[in-house]
């Protein structure tokens, strides 16, 4: 049922190898740092959303059942039940998908978020890699996927790179016997979910995506994300799943994050983080020395600039955390990923930028 | 770093098998019994816990950091932190143990608690069982075990027949080469937590001792609980987890659990338990036709009667819920699990199984 029994290296920072393990929370850890480091929107959990998980506390002595979490999932989809797998957040569906899809080719194409990478080496397999380039926008070239990768995972949009990649394009992809795991943790901060394959699954052969309701909910101390996949995939995953892997407040915010007026206001605020994302990119357009990555379409953008490990260093003396890009495979130290917040706050991180750069905006 | 590659049947109702993957939790689902089917405490979670719960939910949009629960469940227990790994409940220690600990001979002696041998079939592994006797009174031979089982797992107390086992017999089957699972789930149910081996965690080789705190407080909806191992197991079982593991809400419990008030509140309890399962013996103690294993020493009584799924469905028409004991390998349909309650609600049952077995106890 497992993958291969090959040497398991563990996915730590090897010598002349990127740390896989870092993530932006350890960038603001402890530190009274204004975070645009972490790609939780701002603000968040609202307050009905808190009042609705506190009132499930009540409920804490009693194990933890999924089946209407589920149900909703996959109402909000328009997949049956069966296609869903509620998941202690993203982070463990990776896991769960290395331990429980055999394959034999495993690639994943970077830069992209580290974990299933990590996942997947922890499970013993070598993974390959497919890096995106910057002189192509980031952007997914079908053709550089080998033919016999037989578990093929991609971002979408991409952390940390913002591109949101045509679903037509990655559809290309799906063939029987490959399974095709797409990252769909930021697409709700996508207007109009445009570019989604949610609602193909189970129709295009082994398409499996991940969502998370993390990052739009602030939830990222629940844990609390699902899988969609065929009928077949998600019982193999769950199988691989320990007992009651849900909490009880987690499955609660799961059901009432898919309600309709849940939903509009997910909607809601991915037209306001499109309309932050511009007022951030119109600034950052002012310095000539800052390359975006793009065109951005998640809630955070990907800038490169010389210098940057020393750039971050004084934003933070500066009060500001930002994320390193170093440790993205296929990028280097040139790089940094950046939280698009609110105007007012971006205005306050562009002026210590543009402090740290020495120089004012033009 | 994962076990054998064997065929790895999956741990279902199959054939002529019991089913590994029932529990409590289905019996009272749905249905408004008064349980006695569910090990968790009954009025919990106290307000106290529920109030720091409750708090820690402003902070849900940050990643978990479990540095402080780990400190405080290192402290509690006299140990160093990295003797201490902090799980999504046992259940998922059960599957991390499954997949990171190597072994070529697993053990587990029944009747126990089932996810520990349903966790390691679905990893591939091929389980040896050790069957404990009513005869013998459920106790452990340890000359029964096997010398060539490099994996053992025994529950202290054991869940369902509340026997505690010594200590000293725990840990005469501690050896080189050999790694020793004590579940103690309900160990603290137990007044003075005597026999438990939790302190001797990284001088007795290969000891691995499993902690809940779903039980006692009534945070089964929340899934927590620990590893206390060697720091090399603890590595091991760390790599095996998802990044993530225990959410925030989770983590504040397991804090708030290990503080000094907490524990003489759990030690009161444990008294309180002891007082409350006489009183329900003494009055079982009426009824011949009614055997009870032990002597119980956790929160519930396994009891043999003759026509138990009968009896089962009878208390369920009178609004009584019930563990079937015939899940369990090792025993057959004539045992019923029944938790400790509360005098009332223990007389209230005793005139409910006395209607159900025809007549007033005597």
């Amino acid at each position: 049922m497992t993958g291969p029994a090959l040497s398991a290296p563990r996915t730590g920072p090897g010598a002349g190898e990127v740390d896989l393990r870092h993530h932006g929370d350890a960038e603001v850890r402890g530190a009274a740092l204004t975070d645009l480091a972490v790609n939780v929107r701002a603000g968040t959990p609202p307050a009905w959303l808190k009042a609705e998980i506190a009132a499930s506390l009540d409920g804490l002595a009693a194990y933890p059942d999924g089946r209407a979490a589920r149900r909703a999932v996959a109402v909000r989809h328009g997949l049956p039940e069966r296609r869903v797998l509620l998941t202690a957040g993203a982070a463990e569906a990776f896991v769960l998908l290395a331990r429980a899809v055999r394959a034999r080719r495993p690639v994943v194409v970077h830069p992209q978020f580290t974990e299933p990478e990590a996942a997947l080496r922890d499970a013993g397999y070598t993974v390959g890699r497919v890096l995106l380039a910057e002189r192509d926008g980031f952007r997914l070239d079908p053709a550089a996927v080998p033919d016999d990768a037989d578990l093929v995972v991609v971002g979408n949009p991409t952390n940390p790179t913002s591109v949101l990649h045509p679903a037509a394009a990655l559809a290309s992809l799906a063939r029987p016997g490959r399974t095709l795991v797409v990252d769909e943790a930021f697409m709700d901060a996508v207007p109009g979910e445009r570019e989604s394959l949610a609602g193909r699954v189970g129709a295009l052969p082994g398409l499996v995506v991940l969502r998370s309701l993390t990052k739009t909910w602030g939830l990222a101390g629940l844990r609390i994300g699902y899988v969609l996949a065929d009928e077949g995939t998600v019982a193999e995953l769950e199988r691989a799943q320990p007992l009651w892997p849900v909490s009880s407040p987690a499955l609660v915010a799961a059901e009432a994050c898919c309600a309709p007026t849940a939903l509009a206001e997910a909607a809601a605020a991915a037209e306001e983080i499109a309309a932050d994302r511009a007022h951030l990119l119109a600034r950052l357009g002012a310095f000539p020395e800052v390359a975006v990555a793009g065109p951005a379409a998640g809630p955070f953008v990907l800038v490169r600039l010389p210098g940057a490990a020393a750039v971050r260093a004084g934003l933070r003396t500066r009060g500001f955390a930002v994320r390193r890009g170093d440790t993205f495979p296929g990028l280097g130290p040139e790089w940094l990923r950046l939280a698009v917040r609110d105007r007012a706050t971006t205005d306050r991180f562009v002026a210590a930028l543009a402090d740290v750069l020495g120089a004012a905006p033009r």
